[in-house]
């Protein structure tokens, strides 16, 4: 049986230890939830106030060329492709996930149309995250294309081989489970059948190695604030294969993806490649922001990169399923995050009839921050009322692990759950 | 004839001039390009670093409650809307310009659609913002409309009246030439024809009263960080008439603009109202800075709102003109911008045959930045190069307006622009 020490021992020996420095993190905390919000690098606020006080303030409009503003979107861009398995020049950091699937599902749909017109399927999971099915819907019933669901990842081979599926949309960590697809398998299947593979790395991209190139995607998208600590509305970012990033303009065709936004042209002519999944003018504070979370993530590269964390990732969310199931075990907690690490994520998710969200509160209330996802009717995993729990590598421990269990076993042992001021007030909020 | 002492006496009068010390201005400069980059309001790098490390690293996830980050798109929208003389309620600041105006034609264009199909123009100028008409062109190949462009804003109510019109999309100033559009006239112009009247508001949010719903217009949006004072890339702004808001969902469908975003329900049921014109996770750093911004216009309210604000706005770009007239007379400077008040917003462009890039730059090694735009090859105003210097009423004395025009005589008439530092190197930057 493990114990504290033993955790304090793991803690002494782990040699992405020092990286907890990089990160600003409140006292008395044991933040569970960077799978929603990344917690704060130190680096950020600094960076934040130069980019305000001197580069804003002092430099003003002479900024976007001395403060290199204009390269911005490449630049972190390509930051986050070493993190994701994409070469240089391959992606961009640029306006919210939402708007970058809606690039990169239209231009997929402008290929299918092109290349195998019969195809009208956008395939999909039901319990995807839902505002990937929201923006699917959208673009389906625009361009004349069906929205068709599963229930079961097991369901997706069986969907391709009907042979009219233009396009398949998965994210890659399911955001309340914490399952993990196979992206080489599930790519060579869509390709085998004739359908190109859209990527959603919301919980995916600075949480576990990730190939994009190697295992043979068409389209990604990722989100900045989570994993990669971009800060609260962190600017996403999209990939592009080059086998495809130069064929359509996406719809979204604004000044900043255009050849040469400066000659003010008055008629549209994309740049080459990625840079044409552009729009409006980037919100560069945010994206300074970003940046300085993603380079917590390359500080790990001499420690062994995003493979190490991985590593790490694995032993402190089998740590965390172990404790749970030896200091809690005869509560009602199922655990609906597979077991195995190559099915699963960063993060550990229980079900529980009862008392989820009076769970979560009284966590909270106690230091630990996990989040609450109500089981939604109709949504394949989602009739269940979800606890989940993140555990980001770069900044927390084993022993956090052993405390946060502790709490969760007083809670539940002493039903401190049950009290009135843990109780959800509003229908959901 | 005036002369400098006049222009401090003038400030010296001004009721607005304790506006200034709102914001924090490089010492040593006349910055004449609010019109590209709002000038930074003293109060905003303290506000950030409040959103960065309290809200942020402190409270993280708990913010979007505890420090009302779901709600900062509709309050900043509350306050942008009393500017621009809509309602509580029905504007948002979300995603960009570009973005936005895909958001509202999308919507026009399905309202044309299902009360006059047989309308399929959608009738803009070519000397347009370039995005604007980047992002019409596209959105009229996808829905079968066709992108009508005219040469001289005279043209537009003959073209009105072949009753094909669906869409009428304006600039309400022209990025270029600071010509000024009557939006009344125009907007009922456009309803008598049939049309709906789209309104962008870049360069007169914040620079000159608007009046959204006096005046009739159906659609606007606008852009956060020029007369806003937001900051570079701040978030933009969309309003839609009451009587269209509920009609359609445009297709940019994501979660924040679900009427119940944290159901997470797999279907998509629009927001009541304006809330359904959001999309992904708003970017929280760049709207608590915009807010700030946006504080700096609302700070003149007691000395009589936007209302004062024009008023000086228009001493100060009368005085430039005059002065300009007066003292650098004997130069080929061709006024572009109307002089009549009624036709001009918070800009004063000139045009010039030769060495206008090199004039700006030498009056920005003298500390005086406006800005260069080339002239446009087939653009209707466009074959003229053009510099622009902008007139914010908030931040610019009248001894400003003197000392820049003594800079601008002085390059002028020393011929100080024909240095060659000042030359352009690459072809457009």
């Amino acid at each position: 049986m493990t114990d504290r020490n033993d955790c304090l021992a793991l803690d002494a020996e782990d040699p992405l230890a020092p990286l907890r420095d990089l990160f600003a993190l409140p006292q008395g905390r044991i933040y569970l939830d960077g799978n929603s919000l990344g917690a704060l690098p130190r680096a950020t606020a600094s960076r934040v106030a130069q980019v305000v006080q001197q580069e804003w303030g002092e430099q003003l409009i002479e900024s976007w060329n001395t403060a290199h503003w204009i390269d911005l979107p490449q630049r972190v861009g390509d930051k986050i492709a070493s993190l994701v398995g994409a070469g240089a020049g391959e992606l961009v950091v640029a306006d919210s996930t939402s708007v970058n699937l809606f690039k990169v599902l239209s231009a997929a749909m402008s290929i299918a149309q092109a290349d195998a017109p019969s195809r009208r399927v956008v395939l999909s999971e039901r319990d995807n995250f839902p505002t990937d099915l929201y923006i699917a819907g959208s673009l389906a019933r625009e361009r004349g294309f069906e929205l068709v669901l599963v229930d079961d990842p097991a369901q997706i081979s069986a969907r391709l081989a009907q042979g009219d599926v233009a396009v398949q949309m998965l994210t890659q960590v399911n955001y309340r489970t914490g399952r993990l697809h196979d992206m080489a398998a599930l790519s060579g299947a869509a390709r085998a059948a004739g359908a190109l593979a859209v990527w959603d790395l919301a919980h995916s991209a600075g949480a576990l190695p990730v190939h994009l190139v190697r295992d043979g995607a068409d389209f990604a998208v990722g989100c900045g604030y989570k994993y990669l600590n971009g800060g609260p509305g962190a600017p996403a970012f999209v990939w592009v294969s080059p086998r495809h990033a130069g064929r359509f303009q996406q719809p979204l065709s604004g000044w900043m993806g255009h050849a040469a936004p400066f000659a003010f042209d008055p008629g549209y002519a994309p740049a080459a490649g990625i840079s044409r999944y552009l729009c409006g003018t980037p919100p560069v504070i945010q994206v300074a922001a970003l940046e300085c979370g993603v380079d917590t993530l390359l500080a790990a590269a001499g420690q062994g990169g995003m493979q190490a964390l991985r590593t790490k990732s694995l032993a402190l969310t089998d740590l965390f399923m172990d404790l749970v199931r030896q200091r809690c075990a005869d509560d009602d907690l199922a655990l609906v995050t597979p077991q195995e690490p190559a099915l699963r994520g960063s993060q550990v998710s229980y079900a529980r009839a009862e008392g989820g969200y009076a769970i979560v509160q009284a966590l909270i209330a106690r230091g630990v921050v996990g989040d609450f996802r109500a089981g939604v009717p109709g949504n394949g995993a989602g009739t269940q009322h979800i606890l989940r729990f993140g555990f980001t590598p770069l900044y927390l421990r084993f022993v956090d692990v052993w405390d946060a269990v502790e709490h969760l076993r007083d809670v539940l042992h002493t039903q401190q759950w049950r009290d009135a001021r843990f109780q959800r007030k509003a229908a959901v909020t």
